[in-house]
């Protein structure tokens, strides 16, 4: 058991296994010569920006104009908005502007929209769709990108910075599937940097996945790097092979109300409101998330796996082998690591370090 | 478009249905005899409980301490936290001694416990598994139940109310398998009234799901009911008939950022952390929320279907028909009719009316 009380479901940040992670991916991309601009919309903290800071990251990716003030407002100035700009905070854009901030466009409609009101210099990428299928202008549509340029190219505030993938096919494939993808990608930019880096020589090409990211070693044609979900990871990325289990570095600590002998079942306070709905399909089996067994300073991944069977809005019903259920009482608390840790992030709102230190989260701070 | 500016993913909770909701829950239950005490963790709104109020509801239900403390402070005091009491909670338990407040108990151990702390009255149920297998005491095991009558008969303040069922198992039924399902509880209180009400002649029965109270109307047996969602409803309730897609009384409005023509998409602001992941298969087809468009003062449901077919932590992307795409412009707001609206209520943490009046959440209200 850890060596504070927990009462009531909450969110457990390993601090050692977050840093890891973060040194690991700055490593590495320094070493290919990439930029890391890690998206902040996983953790959402301050605390953990600061941890950031030691790994000489200096630009950031957000998902919305509320997380940027957040960081803003603490020192983070570069920040980028990896998301399609929403032309209903045309006025929140104007709160940014002469600063290093950058914005994302999708279409020509609004790149008008945002060439005819800015005043002050910003940049923004151009995102692209190069097989996802969820947003971007489609890789071989030159029409609209040319377009978004000729618009932009009108208000000189304008700064493009270059072309943005978010490539999150790559979250539901194996290796092979992702190294196809990745492929794909520097073949996207390949083409888009052929095309326009005469006219636009600063232009860079950033990649926004986590799993390209972990898994990949030649980045030819990519400059930035901009995942977010590698800092925690989860269970999602250890199936798939960007991570380890034992490199997932949160798990929701939730109090065992029921131990159902005979049923090889444990009911934990612990659902879909502190984890998300997220699921895993192992061979048609869901699993909503796995058991961690906490020792005074840090988690167990026992020898036997335990799973979240079912969950409901505030319930968790594990399926535990008969070692745990010969281990756990009731009244004990047991740790889940989350399939998507982000969402998980996002539910739980605030988390404790195993020092019982609390690390701050955006949506815990905002009424 | 609705009288009021939107600028961000907002919750908008439909009045006039709602109430629509409660009053044919409170008139149906009042005719039947039933005693309706509504689970409140769907709303977690102090103005949704002043409305339940008019509908002659004196007594509700919540699923944690928290959420009974909100209720409680604001002049709710009959309060039944329909959750496994959990035993590292005896301290706020003390805090609702004395007051007509009731919890659940599942097994014996808790029972010991709380019976050894409890110093003045309090009730409690006994949570009855009838074939869900969440939680509760198997019906058929009559040893556990005496043992916890047995435990709790130890201490004069602790008070059987009767015994719990919440079948969320017709939550993945047919209309033919909640009629079965509802025979079954009837069938488990039945037994339970035969062998327990000679010497608790004072115990009741309560039936928790929101699918049976919908659309049964034998409720032989059967003294209370506890349902929650049925005061908004979400399309998990229209796809098995418990109500109709016109009795949703909420909406998540969402900034629509991208018309992907040609493709019969539009991408909106709207994601899992606005609506929750929860998830309906058509025929394999994913449904993460159906499309509604905004009036002045009302939403209506388009005559031909357009759905969520994929979302992500902040995107939505709608599959949608021709009509649609004609429509709908960038910069337009798109209402979404939830897949399970206790869930997209709690990841919103408050809601507009459709006047634009602020109503408050338990999530929006706390640090």
């Amino acid at each position: 058991m850890l060596d504070f009380q927990i009462k009531n479901p909450t969110l457990i940040l390993d601090e050692a296994i977050c840093r890891r992670n973060l040194k690991k991916m700055a490593v590495k991309a320094k070493s290919l010569n990439l930029k890391l601009a890690p998206h902040f919309k996983t953790h959402q903290s301050l605390k953990v920006a600061e941890w950031c800071k030691d790994y000489e990251i200096d630009e950031i990716s957000v998902s919305s104009f509320r997380m940027a003030f957040y960081f803003r407002d603490r020192g983070f100035k570069n920040i980028h908005i990896a998301f399609p700009f929403n032309p209903l905070l045309i006025e929140d854009l104007s709160l940014m502007q002469g600063q290093p901030v950058s914005i994302q466009l999708v279409n020509e409609e609004v790149a008008r929209l945002v060439s005819q009101k800015v005043e002050r210099s910003i940049g923004f990428f151009i995102e692209i769709d190069a097989g996802y299928g969820r947003t971007g202008v489609p890789v071989e549509n030159f029409e609209v990108i040319d377009n978004i340029l000729r618009v932009i190219a009108e208000n000189k505030n304008m700064n493009f910075k270059g072309f943005y993938i978010h490539a999150g096919h790559t979250y539901h494939a194996n290796l092979e599937g992702i190294k196809k993808i990745h492929k794909e990608n520097q073949e996207a930019f390949r083409v888009l940097k052929a095309k326009y880096q005469s006219q636009y020589p600063e232009l860079v090409c950033r990649s926004g996945d986590t799993p390209s990211a972990s898994l990949m070693e030649n980045f030819d044609h990519i400059d930035e790097l901009g995942p977010g979900n590698f800092v925690f990871y989860d269970l999602t990325q250890a199936a798939i092979g960007s991570c380890n289990k034992e490199d997932i570095a949160v798990a929701l600590a939730s109090p065992v109300v029921d131990v159902k002998v005979g049923k090889n079942e444990i009911l934990i306070h612990g659902g879909g409101v502190h984890l998300s709905k997220d699921v895993l399909n192992d061979n048609e089996v869901k699993n909503f998330g796995e058991v961690v067994l906490f020792e005074k300073d840090k988690w167990i991944i026992p020898a036997e796996r335990a799973f979240l069977k079912s969950i409901s809005q505030e319930h968790g019903l594990i399926h535990a082998p008969d070692a745990l259920m010969e281990r756990i009482k009731i009244g004990d608390v047991i740790g889940i690591l989350p399939i998507h840790s982000c969402m998980t992030a996002d539910c739980m709102r605030s988390y404790r370090t195993l020092d019982n230190d609390l690390i701050d989260h955006l949506e815990g701070t905002m009424k």
